[in-house]
Parts: C-alpha cells; sequence; structure tokens
C-alpha cells in the first residue's frame, strides 16, 4: 500500500473542500494498492476520506484477500454491491470518479439520498501527474529498453518487408528486453502512410525512398514508455533532408523551452513555431504532446491551447511532426521529465539523419 | 432514421413509468440513426420523450449535419455541452445510459436540481433484443461470409505456421469476402493452448497431432458473426475424437433446446448435460453462449443462472468446449436465431471430424 500517495491524495481532496471520494479507475486503483484489478461490469473501488483512511470493496470473485495491505470489504454476486458501500459513506457530497459507469452513481443516490455526488478524479489525478522518485526511475528504465529496442529493431530493417513484420520485430527485440507488452499497437508507417498520423500499421511493403515512421512504446513494471523515429531508406531527398531537420529541431525547441513554470502551449508553440518559421505549419496537424506514466495518455495535454504550467516531476512526450499528403511524412518524439531547473529528456535512441541500404 | 425502432424503444420506455431518457451508447444511437459515432471524450447522447420525439445533441467536430435525419443541436469546444442539454430536458425522472461516464449525469445533476436521473437502458438494450427482419438479413449474410471465410482459412492450414499467421490468413479472406473488418481480434489456438479459453494468438508453431481452435467473427454492415471450428492436424487419436464428437453432441443439444419460453438457462443445461453425462464436466468452465447483433456480446447471457425466456428475434452463440489442460481443447460455436417454433442456424461450416495431413 502506497502511504505516502494516499496521504497526498487525501490532502488534495481536503483542498477540494471534499471529506470523501470514490476511487475507480484501474490505473488510479494500482497507484494507491500496488495492485491491478480490472473491474470488467463489477463494481470494484476504493473508499478514500480526508483524513487518508482508504478501504477498497470488491467482489469475492477477484480474489484480492491477502493481496493487498489496504483495508478490504468483500461482496459477492448474490449482494447489491451499491448497497454494501453505501452504509460506509458519510451524508453530504461524496467524489466520484469522472469515468465510474452511471449506473454506479444512480443507484448509490437512490440508495443514499442524503448523498451528493460531485466528481472527484482531480484528487487523483492531479497527484499523479507528478511522478513521484520510485515512478521516475521506472519511467527512465522503460524508456532505455525501448531506445534499446528500437536501435535493434531499425538494424534489422530489410527490402521488401511489411510494416507488420517489423511491428513484430520491435515486439520481439521489446519482449526480449523483459518487457510485459507494448504500452501501444507499434504504429509503423512507410512512405506515403507516413503522412496519415492515425495511419494503422498494415502489409504495405517498404521500398527505396521510403520514409519510415517507427511510434512505438512498451511496459516496465507497469510503467509506460512511448518514443518516435522515422528514417529513410535509400538516399534521402533534399527534401527529406530538410523536412528531417526541421523536426528535429522542433523536437530540440519545444524540449529546450522545458522548465517549471512554463505553460504546456508555450512549449506547444516553441516546438510549432520552429515548423511555421520555414512554411510547413499546416503540415504539423497534431498538438505537440502528452502526458504519460501508468497510461500511455495522461495529464497534461501539450496544445495550443493548455495553461497548464510545467512543475518537476510531470512527464510528458514532445513529440513533432510534418505530414505531407501522398508522399512522405516525419515525426520525432521523446519524453521528458520536468526538473527543478529544466528538463531531463528520457530517450537516448540517435536522431541523426539515417539512411538505410537495402 | 430508424422510425419504427425508435416507436418501439419509446413504447419501452413508457412501460418503465419513464417520460424521457438519454441514449449514449454508440451501437445503440447506430440502431437509431444508422450512423457511428464515437464520441471519446465528448458529449454525444439521443434525447428521446415518450411521444417518440427523438433529438441528437453533439460536437460540431463530428460535423453531423446534414448526415443524419434526427433532429440535431450542436454545440461547440466554448460552450458547456451539459448546459446546453440541459434547457431541453423535463423535470422529473430522466432516464440515463448505464455505461455513461459519471462525469455528464453529475454535471447534468448540478445543473437541474429538478431532475432524478435513473437507469434509462433496458428501454434500449430489451429493444436491440429482439432482431428485426432487416437485422437478421445482414447478420445471416454476416455469418455466411464468416462461414466462407473460415473453410478458405482451414485449406490454408500448413505446417510449421503460427497462430498468428493463421490469424492473418482468416482476416485476409474475411476482408475478400467483403467484411468491413475482424468483430473481435481472431482467437486461434494450436495444441496445448486450446486449453486456455482466454489464450491470446501467439507464434506457437503448429505441431502433428495438435488440436487447433478457430474463433473468429467479422462485421458486415456493422452486424457482428462469432463462430468456432476445431480441426485436428495428424490423425486425430482416440480420446481426441471421442472429445470432438461430446461437443458436437452438446452443440447439437443446445440448439436443439432452443425454442420460444425455454429459458437460457435450460439451453445451457441441455448442452452442459452432455457433456457432464460424459464425465468431462469440470472441463468446461465457462458459460454456453451470449447474444450478439451490432455488438459481439450483448443479451441475452447463455448461462445456468439466466432466467430470460428465448423468444422470437433473439439471437445468440451456442458454445460448448472441453478443455484438457497442457493437451488439448476442442470448442464448437454457432449462432442461432429464435423462430417462433425452434431456431434457425446462422453457420453452416462443416462440423465433421476433420484430420489435416501436413
Amino acid at each position: 500500500m502506497e502511504k505516502e500517495r494516499i496521504a497526498r491524495v487525501a490532502a488534495r481532496l481536503k483542498e477540494m473542500g471534499l471529506h470523501q471520494t470514490l476511487i475507480s479507475a484501474p490505473a488510479s486503483m494500482f497507484y494507491l494498492t500496488g495492485k491491478w484489478i480490472f473491474p470488467g461490469e463489477r463494481m470494484v473501488a476504493i473508499y478514500l476520506n480526508d483524513s487518508g483512511e482508504a478501504t477498497l470493496f470488491a467482489n469475492r470473485l477477484f480474489a484480492l484477500s491477502g493481496t493487498v495491505e489496504m483495508p478490504l470489504v468483500e461482496y459477492d454476486d448474490t449482494e447489491d454491491c451499491v448497497a454494501v458501500l453505501a452504509k460506509y459513506l458519510s451524508p453530504g457530497k461524496i467524489g466520484i470518479d469522472k469515468d465510474w459507469p452511471s449506473r454506479f452513481t444512480i443507484r448509490l443516490m437512490q440508495a443514499r439520498a442524503d448523498l451528493t455526488p460531485v466528481i472527484g478524479s482531480p484528487c487523483i489525478d492531479q497527484t499523479r501527474l507528478y511522478k513521484d522518485e520510485k515512478e521516475l526511475t521506472l519511467m527512465r528504465e522503460s524508456s532505455r529498453k525501448n531506445d534499446e529496442s528500437i536501435v535493434r529493431a531499425i538494424r534489422r530493417i530489410r527490402a521488401g518487408m511489411t510494416e507488420k513484420q517489423l511491428a513484430d520485430i520491435y515486439l520481439e527485440e521489446s519482449a526480449s528486453q523483459g518487457s510485459s507488452g507494448p504500452s501501444f499497437e507499434p504504429l509503423i508507417c512507410f512512405g506515403a502512410n507516413c503522412a496519415e498520423p492515425h495511419h494503422i500499421t498494415d502489409n504495405t511493403q517498404l521500398q527505396s525512398g521510403d520514409s519510415v515512421i517507427i511510434d512505438v512504446g512498451l511496459t516496465w513494471q507497469s510503467y509506460c514508455s512511448d518514443m518516435t523515429r522515422t528514417v529513410f531508406v535509400g538516399k534521402a531527398s533534399d527534401e527529406q533532408k530538410r523536412v528531417y531537420d526541421l523536426v528535429c529541431a522542433a523536437n530540440a525547441a519545444g524540449r529546450a523551452a522545458v522548465r517549471p513554470g512554463v505553460l504546456m502551449k508555450e512549449i506547444d508553440r516553441a516546438a510549432r513555431k520552429v515548423i511555421e518559421g520555414a512554411g510547413y505549419g499546416k503540415y504539423f496537424i497534431h498538438r505537440t504532446g502528452h502526458g504519460i506514466g501508468l497510461e500511455v495518455h495522461e495529464f497534461p495535454d501539450v496544445s495550443t491551447s493548455s495553461e497548464t504550467p510545467a512543475k518537476p516531476g510531470m512527464i510528458f512526450s514532445v513529440e513533432p511532426g510534418i505530414y505531407l499528403p501522398g508522399r512522405f511524412g516525419v515525426r520525432v518524439e521523446d519524453l521528458v521529465a520536468v526538473t527543478e531547473d529544466g528538463c531531463e529528456t528520457l530517450n537516448h535512441a540517435p536522431r541523426e539523419l539515417t539512411e538505410i541500404e537495402l
């Protein structure tokens, strides 16, 4: 049980003017208990009050007894799970997880007319936003393994292979690094497919002149990595080289802008301005980055409208790209952790222009 | 816009003693509008009252104007979507989709203290439970294409291939049948992997003596198919033959039990009893089947505890199996549609013992 984390969440709960909340997102429950529980159709939730008392409510089918340190209340399929939970709650406001299915919230209100549900998620989401030392160590190691896996996968690129085959090679390499699995489906694009940021890896075959986008991540001890490298097959054209250098410069400018107090939209601006300045602004068609940790997409949002200031402990991606429809695309993505006076880049795989002779 | 379906849902709403409800599950919105909308983080919902008046509320980003016949109220990211919706609701009880994220329900209650949320899903779920003629035609065609795809995939089984390769072959065949994609990830098991009903298709190589479970489905005009066949590589052993015949007999007994008025638990019993009678009861470790339609898992539940009576228009799977840990497994699954006096089996791929010489 993560006592310090529970205390931090309870302190935020108090700041929100709330005495009690229910936490039900699987990653949030893992964050507090060290145990992944996927409720499916059933009800599983942590009840937390502002004194830092936490109790886990779960169906007996999950067999949690003896596996978690947190006090546990179990129920079975013959019982009304909401009625079991309702008995433990104090009258007044109750925080509810933003994504909890409405069937539970509605039944809870029907069982207890003296409860007023409010959205309770910020207390846990805003705590998870700042990675502690233990998390930072795991995030570093997850990215180190991702670096090693992508470098090895790039060495195995061969003439005529398909996007799916290169995805499988990355998965093989990341498994051999001890990863428990990918943090998202490998996104591999060849040639014109690189110009679609949401392309789905398919059986397209590699050809000379292609750009190759490799956007991949793995899970290590429950923590996610996520990075992108772009390489070229055969000699890169002058335009491919120009675009590649521009994206690398935007990536570097974005990372260089990161320090405590700088707003996320300013980091986005720093990266975007490099690309706009060279006349490619309309080809950078997505936000600059996103937070990451136990989930591959977390807070903060690194976009043109995000007013969130960077603070030490935040980890997010910086991933500018240029997408030229029907021709090619380039994206270069690294994870950064905000430090006291700047940031630490978690990825170290080379960013030099790579031309692969097949 | 599906006027008859809207009228049926409105009639059920009235039966539930409700004047109004919000429908937000993507498959349910498709059922009423003919349009798939995936809300992501945003709010999209159909407001329906018991007079059968339906209005679609959606963010302008979904660009629905002119694409749906249903009256449309649009909002954009600068507006409070819940406030826009709240203005349209009558005081009193309001049905809410069981899976609607609590953040919307809570904000709606905060905006309108005169509303009492109740779970509204049964009005639409119980309507979707009975497939109409148009749906039945599409479900038949989806299963016909699935039959054809599995037969062609089985013909392409070769020595040394991996589970993933056979999965890709099925996907290729189903795409060539015009499917828009799989209805779930193909579940292919070789040998001892067949004994794990939740095995994930991997790089296990096919060997002589293996049982091969092929549990696959495709999507045709938005409707799902789902079937399983088991074949053997080399000569099946006497025990493999005995287990295979038993599972086929359980499948046939389950289907033979289907007629209006029979409870789902009686259908489960009919299949289970065949396997129990031969001493393999403890190796049949899951329910007998599940409903299917726009989603691959719908009502009804065909399990030992399900009191739902079969009625014409229901479509569900009958999929008994025997799983011998560390050795092999067999499952045979067909979809059935309840008719006035029995059922129609939607799958026609052969069930004869198939031994493949490599």
